[in-house]
């Protein structure tokens, strides 16, 4: 079945979940522009996404893309913690930051009981899921909900382990992909492939639609991926600078700079490798730092210097997510540049 | 001009340079084939080169091109090379090998002028080079040879600043692709995308030809590279387990084997980063040791090691250089796999 079929889409588009840079406004003009919108879930509790959904379900009666992320957090870990913020104590001393004065906080929840009954009473079309798949019975729940199930693979091994586990469609996320890498069977970076060199061999290896992610910037890019046997893309990076999204000026800055050329994988800012931008912070403390906190733990420490930062136009502190492909980042709105990524699904 | 007048060849295909299993047989049979056979000279002596193009000339009439390595040798240091046998010395026991026998060598020579008078006798049509350029009195004295002028970019600066001194087009190397990374003006590996990423940002930057390279394996990787803004593709780890190829047996069962999904860059081999398959001797010191002396100094305390293991059909401590994507390996003539990824150039 094609992609757009089995996801009720009039185009094999997805706008990548970004948390944290958007919310239900991008994902609604998305699905209007015929495209699957997302709305990332991770950073939201049960009321909140309550209110995104009714929001989202306001601006649009197309199928969108829910995400969840399905990590085991790390458990609270003090002496970790306090080596962590004495590594980060000159910058706290530099911007005037009372250590004593930071929450410490989870940042990110996994997927959870009381998220399906969300999704039980709203009834998305699609969720998605990043770090593997919640337990048999959540996911049977999500699954009884009438929701297709997709999940990220960025291995062979892990899109046979998602095929076998009752998915719907896999996204092969490419190394080139920003924000958080989704691996989930094994640790070991130098297993994850350039979008190139994984999509086709995952398309070999499983029966199910492949989705690629990862350095797709522009009409050329979705053309090459459809070229390579995906049965659709996930585009995020590109959306980045749109109205909709709520990227912060100085993320958007960056993306449009030439400091955009130099991203990196860095656990700093959430305690998982995800790529973003090289700023300040991932060059004097290293992009992978061993001792950063596990993930979700590590955000809470960098929130107050973010934030300090952001405040005075600066982005040394920030996740500045991206992809390595930030040329197809325009301040256009949404259903245009879906408009224009869509000229790579035509024939030439 | 389209790259096939500029090399004067029928199809944009450049059969990837490979020293250490390859030599004028493979060159010959691709560019028999309509495409650019390649010969890799970087461990040839001015009097094995004039050998390998004696040879090749009488194999064919066709254009070919010419691979020199262009890096600054890293000067001996016994306190590194010391360290470095010290490292190594447990397999040194393993394997009954006395350390003092080990003979230093330099394994790898730089373009220079001597190899230069080889070329101003055969002229050959093309020539390229890795780690950047030699200087501009050797770049003259190949140029008036009349040999088009091919170097390897693996970021956007490296590609401007090869346009600046003059080539004739570009090769970019994404982070997929086999054997030694080309970078020649920053060290941090972060900084190279794949090549979905590199290729249309290369293309857009700079106004020659580029080639892409990395990750493709067969027609619909051609055509996806085409897609990006690709002038032609260049191939390496495809023909590794072609009959003209002298890739050892070892090499071979490695790249049909699942063990070819896990590739990664590595230093134990030579002294500089370079991307194959991960076998013991990878995985006991860890692939990018500090330990390892500079290129090419590293090769020669691996030797007697590698040698004694393939004797004994192992391929543990021998460079099994591949790019991600080893799918395309078939054990057919050159010419006929030339001939299958040609397929990718005709439109749908």
């Amino acid at each position: 079945m094609k992609l757009q079929e089995l996801l009720g889409i009039d185009l094999p588009l997805i706008q990548a979940p970004m948390a944290g840079v958007q919310n239900h406004a991008l994902a609604a003009a998305v699905s209007n522009a015929g495209a699957l919108g997302s709305l990332p879930c991770a950073m939201l509790d049960a009321a909140g996404l309550r209110s995104e959904l009714s929001a989202l379900r306001a601006k649009t009666a197309k199928p969108f893309n829910l995400n969840f992320f399905c990590h085991s957090p790390a458990p609270a870990d003090p002496q970790r913690e306090a080596a962590w913020r004495s590594a980060l104590s000159p910058y706290y001393a530099e911007f005037g930051i009372d250590p004593a004065s930071i929450a410490a906080g989870p940042g990110r929840q996994p997927f959870s009981g009381e998220m399906s009954e969300v999704l039980e009473e709203f009834r998305p079309a699609v969720v998605s899921f990043h770090f593997g798949l919640p337990s048999a019975e959540l996911l049977a729940r999500v699954k009884a909900c009438g929701a297709k199930v997709l999940s990220s693979a960025t291995t062979v091994e892990e899109a046979l382990w998602l095929q076998e586990r009752g998915v719907d469609a896999i996204i092969a996320q490419g190394l080139e992909a920003g924000g958080h890498r989704g691996h989930f069977l094994d640790r070991d970076i130098s297993r994850q492939l350039g979008t190139f060199a994984l999509l086709p061999q995952m398309v070999q290896a499983v029966r199910l639609p492949v989705i690629a992610a990862g350095g797709i910037a522009d009409a050329r890019g979705v053309r090459a991926a459809m070229a390579l046997g995906a049965a659709g893309v996930q585009i995020g990076t590109a959306y980045l600078c749109c109205p909709e999204a709520t990227t912060s000026a100085v993320h958007r800055a960056a993306l449009n700079g030439p400091e955009a050329r130099h991203t990196a994988l860095t656990n700093l800012f959430s305690g998982r490798p995800a790529r973003g931008i090289v700023n300040r912070l991932m060059r004097e403390l290293g992009p992978l730092s061993p001792t950063a906190p596990g993930f979700p733990l590590a955000t809470a420490a960098i929130a107050p210097l973010r934030s300090k930062a952001e405040s005075l136009g600066s982005g040394d502190f920030s996740p500045l997510w991206a992809g390595q492909n930030a040329s197809g980042c325009k301040a256009i709105a949404a259903a245009e540049l879906t408009a224009e990524l869509a000229k790579g699904f035509v024939a030439r």
